[in-house]
């Protein structure tokens, strides 16, 4: 028998992912999968791709939640505290929400409004000393996916002093998937295929948190939507100091984790390498005419970004093999 | 220590597809990939979706081979048999190539050309009598990805008379995988981005398999490539009898089936949730106008149409349990 | 001082193109852009294609629109009726809905429901006849994009007796600006790029207007939605009588038509290369097996489909010369 | 009769566009269409979207080129100057290569290698002081597309001292038509979709021209290669110096442009509005963390990046208006 896990807000795309990787890991039994509006319906009919998985969902019911050994919450932004309040302290929680990633309240109030609903462990294991803050941690928020995409690429280079934080200028593209399920015209296909285009251009709520999370002191961040629905590709530019090599910081940074590659020299990053699995791939070089270190980062913000990061935090919570119903491995072509 | 396997033909898309599942195959353990121009290259050059995947492809050397239980062959049509004469009796072989599938020489020859090579058990286990047959078989003619659509959705309802085996009308379309990887120009981005077509209208060579398969006398067979990666959605249409209920024979031929799944009643199958899976989705119901049954199917022709086939057919023939590394659940959205 | 024209439904994907096309046309100067939610809107911001184009949405209100000489109506299905009343007999109409198609109210009544509006000429130049009646009439129906597609490869073959009007098979696939711009789930770029399926499967309300088109005694149409915004894709099948051969007989049909292109032998029609224009590319084929004569169509949904044909039809209306601001070469790659 | 024109490379997708522009421009008349390897077919054979254009394409000999009042150059880079040479001064020619693009050889030199061909009045008219320029001209070097999607950010800027020269960071995507219709195995459909990358990361040889266009001294360019056909987006972003507001600079710049369009205030460009035409959007606007000026940029590829710019040149040249046979509506959706 298995650790009991549920999944609150499953009928979203981030849900999904996440029974989906459920249903795979040899060692979590699904327990419950909660919905608001969607509530009472098969899983299947939400996710076709679940067909033959008898679940159904139910509505988001702390009681319920609490039976769990872990709880996944996979709801919108700014409902998880609500929930995590009601659930006792012996029911481990991962957030795939932005509510207890940041560690000020002025940011949060700056860039969300509201009141902070405070700060857990940052999921991301791959940063220093984080691996073991998470599998100590009884509550953890999951990384954004931008925010993951970004700092696995800079974090690094600022923590070893070979870039400038100052002046970071990144220009990230997300397949559609990063803007959620719910039906608004400018996400419909005949919008979004055959067509690129930015957003919340030049003020971006994600700033915050990738700021925090790799050190940049100020950054110049782009988003694009791309016209495929999964996927993140960074280009994350900085003033070299001269202090390191770019390229071989990544590579000791990241010698020995299984999840995040630093590719061979000249070989780039592309996001479909990473659809549906928890990699992130990186490569770093130096611009010709400007001299500015530009380093590519790409994964699936739903894999590395969301789901995947979140089963592997859990898998640390738990005290099992990190890698464990994880693959590092793309669904290509 | 697992079961050694080899992949015969790494560098295309069918035997990437088929390092990704084995890789993540518990029992499994490959330990050659071959190829033909690539050969000496790493095979994370060839397949960046499999960076960290420490294994480099050598040439197709049957001696090499030879040192495997099982070997897949993922090789170009026609290339299969040469390799396989020079394997013993005692390594199994999948062939993933249409070498071995057909049982009429005359049929060979008149859609392929040249000299029949012979016929393997045929590896659809879901086909009545079929999975006794490839767990006894030391040498299995894979599916075709399109035999492998259409017959699913139609063998049982000619098996039971539901159908006519006359007349039967196909229109399937293919994501481009289906086509390879070879650089020709009107598989180009530019070109099928945006497009539908048709192509070997009229005339496809998979017809004499998909009527050996699934029993259709007559049939018209239209392929049409899809502004996609992977996934096969055919269309079949047959004149009913009146002798039974097309959804009820589906539902009854596929009961219990781990892969194979006849949705829920007003459900239609789409491609993307079986993206990555070994599912095949089905549904039948009878056209207002003509009468006519359609029954709608789909799957991932690189995975229920190709390396998830053969690593279903390897587990039966290895006596594993026939779903071991496999999963019915799509990679979507 | 041009021909004053009005587009009525200028807020959705064919009133976008009418005005796009109006835009570039010598004769026609566009007075009135009318839409309901959207009203009050300026057209640019509807129509990012248009920025530029100094016009404002109004509500549609018959007195305006009666101030022009020719109306199109591209208004929701079942909403042209009550605006078409209220319109003096001197304003010429091209009605871009359904309503005034069918010859038959029970045809109505049954794929409809609701009373049926009357029977306007039916806006298709290239049939037998019609170029005439279209440019002596007051009120056109404009043919659906699917009848459009699918009449131009039949009506001449079921008139010629070259293939029987019983048991045609059709299977037709649609970019997605067919189904409107009405934000639904299923319509997303999440849920369809990747993504093929089949909708209204066995039942769909345009058989009654195909039919009624092409002579087409019994149908089965089953439509997919296809990963791209525009394009149709009819692959129609039908048993040839043996009277005339097919492809000769659609050359002689088309002969001097300036947007029906029977493609040379053994070119197949793409959806890419009529992007954009008014062009419907055919080719005619017999199947090797069946002995089915199979055509495949091809034209933009939008442009033959919808606007393009409206536009068409208004320049016989109005004494232009009949191509006069339309193309019949595609935007492509 | 018209004036005479040729197309020198119409096989290939800024030639195809070309033909289709020239098709349709009332004051044109296409006497010649050239290529290499597929001289001798017919032109709709290579490009699908021109059928029912009866023109056949021809070798490049200059002795049929110099038959034509003005010749367009959409050669391979590097071609261009040795047909140049064959070509009588009376003869207009617009270069839609790189080779006489550049003011410096050292430059050329540095980052294509080869002799520097020479250099020719610039083909961007939007610039201060060009479109008389291009009128006054024999010989016009069309803009490459990224420096025209870039230049028309960016140049007013410089010039009005409102950014800094130095340390500007672009990234830009196109679709895929930029690279060309030769059969790469990296360009493959199923390669491309659902995939983003960056190619020639930190050193593209478009460069030096987007520097000498636009006035930057110091530039960081990463080029990405997008998931459609057609289509640029970029984002620029430079460092403001207080002394003047982007936006405003831009709508002055721009005012009046036919082609040009600053976009309303919180509207920002999409390639896809720019389908087809020869329009430019671009918005400007300050990050909010950084205070760095992001100008987006919007056209098409094939449209303002090469063929529509060609002929708007053209126009000039040959003292027509500027806007004939040109549009500046995208085809959209």
């Amino acid at each position: 028998m298995g650790i009991r896990v549920a999944v609150a807000g499953a009928s979203g795309y981030a849900g999904g992912e996440l029974v989906r990787l459920i249903a795979g890991h040899p060692e979590l039994d699904l327990v419950a999968v909660t919905a608001h509006s969607q509530a009472g319906a098969p899983l299947a009919a939400v996710h076709p791709q679940l067909a033959g998985l008898d679940l159904t969902l139910t509505t988001t019911d702390p009681a319920v939640l609490a039976d769990a050994d872990l709880v996944f919450l996979a709801l919108p932004h700014g409902e998880s505290a609500a929930v995590a309040a009601q659930l006792p302290e012996s029911v481990r929680i991962v957030d795939l929400g932005a509510d207890f990633r940041l560690t000020d309240p002025a940011a949060w109030a700056s860039y969300y409004g509201g009141p902070h609903a405070g700060t857990w462990t940052y999921g991301l294991p791959e940063l220093p000393g984080q691996r073991a803050a998470i599998a100590a941690a009884g509550r953890v928020a999951n990384t954004g996916c931008y925010a993951a995409t970004i700092t696995l690429a800079l974090a690094p280079l600022i923590a070893a002093g070979a870039v400038e934080a100052d002046d970071v200028v990144v220009v990230a593209a997300s397949g559609t998937s990063g803007a959620g399920r719910a039906a608004k015209p400018h996400l419909l296909a005949t919008e979004v295929m055959g067509d690129l285009s930015t957003y919340k251009t030049g003020t971006h709520q994600h700033v915050p948190e990738i700021k925090q999370a790799s050190g940049a002191r100020s950054l110049s961040f782009t988003p694009l939507l791309a016209p495929m629905p999964r996927g993140i590709l960074a280009t994350v530019t900085a003033r070299p100091t001269g202090a390191a090599d770019a390229a071989e910081v990544l590579a000791a940074a990241y010698a020995g984790e299984p999840f995040v590659k630093v590719l061979p020299a000249g070989v780039f990053p592309r996001t479909a390498a990473t659809l549906g699995s928890n990699a992130c791939h990186l490569q770093a070089t130096v611009d010709r005419d400007s001299g500015r270190v530009i380093v590519v980062s790409a994964l699936d913000n739903l894999g590395k970004g969301a789901a995947g990061q979140a089963v592997q935090c859990a898998n640390l919570m738990l005290g099992l093999p990190e890698t464990t119903g994880l693959s590092a491995f793309g669904v290509m072509p």
